[in-house]
């Protein structure tokens, strides 16, 4: 069910039903709520956001009555399609992705047209938003079905627990050219995103392992390693990345680091410093080091880093990548290559564990990646992203007075701290009072001692955005903050 | 790798190449070698299969010279394709996938057809085997590009964590009306396979599991739980399942039962056992049954025997299944029905762990099922298979002097267990010395001190095997063995 998290603002001059309305039509316009969805129930989200029942009940019959939501007996309320306004189809499709990632109006119910542009939109410089806008669905729906038509009931039998040979050997390839990755396909293993690697790089480090971890750090792998009851100790970082003395203080086996693009930091880890982690992990045979490289595809200026598997003499460095930020979330493929040793592990007490993605999806993304229109694909979104990036990297200069800009030049994400006096709440809630929804830094704090960042910091990201709405949203940052 | 288990037989007047040479041939033609699959190097095999190098080479040699391998400089030996005589399209479609399941003739390659006819084909009574003959394709295919054409862009973001919300009502009304069994979709998961569902559900138990498990049991399970260093007890069976005296006397808090067909012996559990089973869950809150439900959709005698979920009453029953079974094995969807306080621990501690199935397969299943494809399917194939499994009873008869006959009823196996003085692998050498491959049940012990089953028992599997392929089969068993 739909997690709502409505921030209520009792001063705003708004009603408190017309709030809640407003925020549910927001998030089903902007495609955060989807068709099917089911909303929480009038007595649980009352309950939640401590408002009269009759408050939500009035909300959800407002929706219900401009065909937003619709009432379903004895099941609940669930968001309607807006599919007919918003189809994919065509030469319709590249337009209709773009509004997916912002372009309201075209899918607009068209009654409410007028009061819509009235409204104000709320702009979220989410880390994670992911511009579908690119995403070739021609390209792809074409390769499925010749797959579907030209394959045979192979297609349908159990593949190879390590993911079919032939995309291990594309991986391998691409890997190999783009990231300097040094490896055979037979190190490859193929699973349905980076968790599931994670969960079965459990199964083959053992369950007693000691990790280390930036602060902060990629917080959903910090969840992952604490439900694997790992003991995690957090290393602090200077401006190369985790510090190899802080490291070697910790009675730690493994450290899980991000040095193509470290989140949320942005830190590129310079040469020294990769050397100096592959020194500390030759130095004892059970040391190993994690490189989640999650965004490397996408660097705006200098040579591409090669990943620091690429820099490994010693069988030190498992690697994990995913599909799911280059071609789409949806995309459940992700890919980890390990070392000599741990591939014998593997293959000695896990070779049992089948494969997690569908023999189907792995013949479709081989094709995708063999016949060019991957690399196609990539190019137009670097293009794409390096296009908002330096929009968003310009319309910030006149915030260089008071905010220190880093973690440029890559990913999809920018760090804006703050020179002057302020806290990192004051920066949300000033942006959130305009309409603009960005990141605390804090929470991607991991150590429980330090609930908050040393300084205010906030997260940028415009993956998810159009060049209109950053601009616009950098209007609207100027406005609140400086 | 493809695993290569060769059986040589040094006094069967075949050459050693020759041996190897015809068993690798067999192997791509059945499609257990795949197109583009690497074979063992032979340096690798001739170590394995304690033969000399030379001997792999020539057998080698003799296979890429009729085309069903070839050699890649620098790479190794690959497995040909043989798509151009065995397509899966419009009418022949359904022809096809028969002949995957065992009609060689139809895709034999044309040069060989008379060295074919004269050599012997090798049966397997594999309790995995699937007939994929009545997978309709062309309802797959059509619903696939339907998803494709008329979805949007949403198909591509990522989706709910524990599956889709539509997928997992569709899954809720399937399992109530065909398994009794008793949940809101709230407590559905849906994940790629079985194991990672047991992954997971190591996350939301813990650690420091106790489990019990039938002996013998489903291997593949055992494998799982021991990588997970759960420490397994072996309880003791009689002919109801799982006996509770001795699950009684161990200090678990988990039991792992098959009430509805036990593998491998075949067990129904009855009503009383399962009543007793419960008993002993709800005498402790940490106490809870996995109920691997695996193959309950085929059932041939009696009505449907509902699950153990069905009568539970306090909230103990972690209840799991698979569309690889029922669908094809590609088909990577397995579901979890958790029990409320599971729920809430896995809401609480393991909700960050994104879905591993992507959203257009969910979506290409609900529709499946929804549109009523699935429940023809599931009829055709009980259909398909009972006249599988009464072919094979009927030409047992005559094995009865000598064999008890089991596990008869449901599901895709029988377990034959003899009588008079024999041993498990007499009986399956005997077998294979006439051209059919047989399991014996010790291969499903799990007890280390325990490596052989108190009497000589083999499993048959008729999934994967024509009705011409049992009869050919029955007659080559007695030759065999009577």
């Amino acid at each position: 069910m739909y997690d709502m998290t409505i921030r209520l603002q009792p001063d705003s001059g708004k009603r408190l039903y017309e709030q809640i309305y407003e925020h549910i039509k927001r998030e089903i316009i902007e495609g955060k709520l989807l068709a099917q969805e089911r909303l929480p129930s009038t007595r649980s989200l009352a309950e939640y956001l401590q408002v009269a029942r009759s408050t939500v009940e009035y909300a959800y019959d407002q929706l219900a009555s401009e065909g937003y939501i619709e009432a379903r007996p004895y099941r609940g309320y669930f968001v309607c399609s807006l599919e007919e306004l918003f189809q994919m189809e065509g030469e319709r499709a590249e337009r209709g992705a773009e509004a997916f990632s912002g372009e309201f109006s075209q899918f607009r119910p068209k009654e409410n047209l007028k009061e819509e542009e009235q409204a104000e939109t709320f702009l979220d410089f989410s880390p994670n938003g992911i511009d579908m806008s690119g995403f070739p669905f021609g390209v792809w729906k074409r390769i499925t079905k010749n797959i579907l038509n030209y394959g045979n009931s192979e297609l349908f039998s159990q593949g190879e627990a390590q993911g079919d040979y032939d995309l291990r050997l594309t991986i391998n390839r691409y890997l190999h050219s783009s990231r300097g990755v040094n490896c055979r396909p037979e190190q490859i293993i193929v699973g349905a995103g980076n968790d599931y690697l994670l969960m079965l790089l459990e199964k083959i480090l053992g369950r007693h392992v000691r990790i280390a971890m930036e602060n902060p750090t990629y917080k959903r792998a910090y969840r992952i390693f604490q439900s694997f009851a790992y003991r995690i100790s957090v290393v602090d970082m200077d401006e190369s990345g985790m510090m190899v003395s802080g490291l070697e203080k910790e009675n730690v086996s493994v450290a899980y680091v991000m040095p193509s693009h470290q989140f949320p930091t942005g830190t590129v880890m310079p040469i020294g410093r990769r050397a100096e982690l592959l020194n500390w992990a030759a130095r004892e045979p059970d040391r190993y080091l994690i490189e989640d490289d999650y965004d490397s595809e996408f660097r705006y200026r200098g040579k591409p880093v090669p990943s620091l598997q690429a820099s490994d003499d010693h069988h030190k460095v498992i690697y994990i990548g995913t599909f799911s930020k280059a071609i789409a979330p949806a995309i459940r493929v992700s890919y980890m290559v390990l070392p000599e040793p741990l591939l014998e592990r593997y293959q000695r007490e896990c070779w049992f564990y089948s494969c997690t993605v569908s023999r189907i999806d792995q013949r479709i993304l081989n094709e995708f990646i063999q016949d060019g229109s991957f690399e196609r694909h990539l190019n137009k979104m670097r293009k794409i992203y390096r296009g908002k990036h330096e929009l968003l990297l310009e319309g910030l200069r006149s915030f260089q007075k008071r905010f220190r800009i880093s973690g440029e030049h890559a990913g999809l994400h920018l760090l804006l701290t703050a020179k002057g006096q302020t806290s990192e709440e004051e920066l949300v809630e000033k942006a959130a009072a305009n309409g603009v929804k960005v990141y605390g830094i804090s929470d991607s704090l991991v150590d429980s001692k330090r609930r908050k960042y040393e300084k205010a910091a906030v997260l940028l990201g415009f993956g998810g955005l159009t060049p209109e709405q950053i601009a616009q949203g950098i209007k609207k940052l100027q406005e609140a903050w400086l």
